[in-house]
């Protein structure tokens, strides 16, 4: 009798201290981790997101440094099967954008009316350029994509911006104001690819204390 | 005797699931997490950084993707005072960034040497810009600034590019090649300020499939 309760107790110990170790296991990826293991993910079971899913991603967005804390990012989420669809015309990349869970343009507002430096309080705002715009929506993607590889979701960052045509085809397609440019379109979606992720550490990049 | 060897047992069980529950403890910060504690730290301590966090922040900078895999970044680590010193003029980023444990400048490589798409083996490289560099080292910078957060550091973004004046005074100090061009300075330390990280999100910046 006395060795059963033994065994009972040590059993329940055993729960008890599972059970501790089930919520101290890290739910999410570690950081670093995350920065090692994000690669390019091209290919898409066609599974959508969820809405949380989609503003984790945009979350992570917005929360990059901005220059001046301008916060110039501006996003199209696109989710209507027939508007990815749209977004290329080769097979390679229509294939990819419609089978993404949701295709995020990561666009920038470049040019912000303000009103002019001690200017009277009814003064008219004026046109002011935003020379950042481009390096804060990058770092905005980038914390996307990494957020997209916490969630076991894959992603791709498609370049857009300077390339002229690529800028000019994808704002009259959405509709975008003349002062919001697109920089990135990134399908995110559930992987149907499993690629490893390089190892780019290069020792030559790095000097010490001058060129 | 058997009370004593029962007591006993149970200890070890404890130790044991103890162990296993360090084990499995998340030992660096989650994702996530990290995305969003980031924030711009402008005050250090003045203590140096180990050979390993540089490496690990130069190892997240290097894991960024980059357009065509070009890999354009290069990087500047200063962690001599008097080098450090000499960046700035003002006093303020002068403090900062001789408190800080380095200065890691974010440079990136304008043009490469490349032989023309099918040229003869022996053919002489010519120059071919790289438009898409300050994008990729935008986001290596958002790495850097990221993998800061998860070792307990902090770390600023600084701008440079595209303003002129600091680009060629940066390049000048640190003798940089003509195809080379600084993007961010980033000092990182140990933070001798515990600022709150803002709350960035804006339903506003969202929109669902045009604009």
């Amino acid at each position: 009798m006395r060795r059963i309760a033994t065994v009972f107790t040590m059993a329940a110990v055993l729960l008890l201290a599972a059970a501790c170790c089930k919520d101290n296991a890290p739910v999410q990826k570690s950081a670093l981790d995350v920065i090692k293991a994000r690669t390019s993910i091209r290919a898409f079971t066609g599974e959508k997101l969820t809405e949380e899913q989609i503003n984790t991603l945009l979350g992570a967005a917005m929360a990059a440094p901005t220059a001046a804390d301008v916060r110039p990012w501006r996003f199209v989420v696109i989710t209507d099967d027939d508007v990815k669809a749209g977004l290329y015309e080769g097979e390679r990349h229509k294939k990819m954008v419609v089978d993404a869970g949701a295709v995020i343009i990561v666009c920038g507002e470049t040019t912000r009316m303000v009103k002019p430096h001690g200017a009277e309080a009814d003064a008219e705002p004026v046109p002011r350029p935003n020379g950042y715009w481009y390096e804060d929506c990058s770092a905005a993607t980038e914390n996307m994509l990494l957020a997209a590889t916490a969630l076991d979701l894959g992603a791709v960052w498609l370049s857009c911006y300077p390339n002229e045509k690529s800028v000019e085809r994808i704002s009259a397609y959405l509709g975008l104001p003349a002062n919001v440019t697109p920089l990135a379109i990134v399908p995110v979606g559930v992987p149907a690819e499993n690629p490893e992720p390089k190892d780019k550490w290069n020792p030559d990049n790095i000097h010490y204390n001058k060129w």
